[in-house]
């Protein structure tokens, strides 16, 4: 496994490799790894014969406010378990490497981003399809993998790959869950054992959504009050948004024959967290 | 010489380029060829082994109002001066191939959009960038080549670029003008014999700003001051801007001791006309 910084040097890597007809995947990191991002990796490492893990916290898709700072990190760590998998390529640059002083350029997936997290994070999406964009760019991947746990964000990619024409086969890959339930994140590392225990309380109301949806005709509606009343019941979890979406398009008011998504977004204490879940008609 | 429209059919036919080692060029045009495109095609001829000709009247870089509509077509006559370079691949995709009905992820390419035509012309330069966004994607380029006539779009596309690491040489070739001084553009076209002699006041007054330039030192307003005169005595020439600016930056008040750019923009009965130089210190 080797390790490279230099996004030029990146670049040339990845253009001798498609000169020899080697099939490039690419999985955009934040680092912390944890398994979900492992599974993402297998996923790559099934498809590809050279495959890149990008780890890079992206500073243009936090917020003022937000946590870039305190972002957890342990690059040694992520190595270790990247050899695991294994990965051909890390690729880590420094933020000034990926961005230079006068940088301006944004590329923006328009209404897909509006809704659930966009909203409550202005300018978020706009980081995420930026850096993306550059990430294909520099890695030239004919594969990338993303997970659903970033429903969202998945979805806001998806968007720029098929407007800009990027060369670029997007692979999804389910969310992976703790054994109690809770969806795997970086971000989990701020939770205390309190807090751990509350978290609970996103993956519950989703189970609640999912058991609502099975057990006959319902709308929307019912189904976000069933696991509204589940977040509700937990003092330390604080609701931001429960939606239920159209899954492709992310629009309100989803009709009822197609996928619906149930996405959910909370802190618990001062930690932000996600979850969701697609409910097939 | 062969013709592409499909916009995937354009990407395998790069794909399977590149992994024969060639080196790819594009020069992207909305067609009704002239000498001006030609000497770029020259040029991107004798930098690459594959040379991709694109003409495509983009809707999404005219305003409301503007002249998408009457924009002057000859499919045929420019394939037969495209053969003369020679050109390899002509894509030529329709607009609905190019953009779905859902079409909404937009490049910006930031502050060096915001004055000279982009005041004047909203929207535009997110257009082209978008669309030459697109063409890199689809067509995959080594090297691109672009006039320095539409030179703030020159910018915008260099910028983008840089900022989202496009692995494309951007190759600018200088305005090619008429014999009498007027520079060529397939908007010449909309002109009558009166206009096109009332054309030539743009060119006269670049003439008049390098003469102020050259004789001595003098400040950035004079050299547009002398410009504007050259205009002003024209009746039917009315001004939209001229515009003195750093060659680099396209900010105003441009130091001395770097190139400026000096820019026009007038109507001429109703047809806008652009024109610049840039002045050395």
């Amino acid at each position: 496994m080797i390790v490279i910084t230099s996004p030029d040097e990146m670049t040339r890597f990845s253009s001798d490799a498609l000169q020899r007809s080697e099939r490039i995947g690419l999985v955009p990191t934040m680092g912390y790894l944890h398994d979900g991002h492992l599974t993402l990796m297998r996923e790559g490492r099934r498809q590809c014969s050279i495959l890149v893990a990008s780890i890079f916290v992206n500073p243009t898709q936090f917020g003022p406010g937000e946590d870039f700072a305190r972002y957890p990190r342990n690059f040694e760590r992520d190595c270790a378990m990247l050899e695991t998998v294994p990965v051909d390529v890390v690729f880590a640059p420094a933020p000034g490497a990926m961005y230079s002083l006068d940088a301006q350029t944004l590329v923006d997936a328009g209404d897909i981003t509006i809704g659930l997290c966009g909203a409550h994070r202005p300018g978020h999406f706009r980081g995420v399809t930026t850096v993306v964009a550059k990430l294909f760019n520099i890695v030239k991947p004919h594969v990338a993998v993303f997970g659903e746990k970033d429903f969202q964000q998945l979805r806001a990619i998806q968007k720029m790959v098929r407007d800009l024409n990027f060369d670029v086969e997007i692979v999804p890959v389910p969310i992976v869950r703790e054994k109690d339930g809770l969806a795997m994140s970086s971000r989990n590392a701020y939770l205390s054992a309190a807090e751990r225990e509350d978290a609970l309380a996103l993956s519950l109301a989703l189970r609640a959504a999912r058991e609502k949806h099975r057990s006959g005709p319902c709308c929307a509606e019912e189904i976000v009050f069933a696991a509204t009343r589940v977040l509700k019941r937990m003092k330390n979890v604080e609701i931001e948004y429960v939606e239920a979406v159209d899954a492709e398009t992310l629009t309100r008011h989803p009709p009822l024959d197609r996928p619906i998504l149930i996405a959910i977004a909370a802190r618990v204490g001062k930690t932000r967290l996600i979850d969701n879940v697609v409910l097939e008609p």
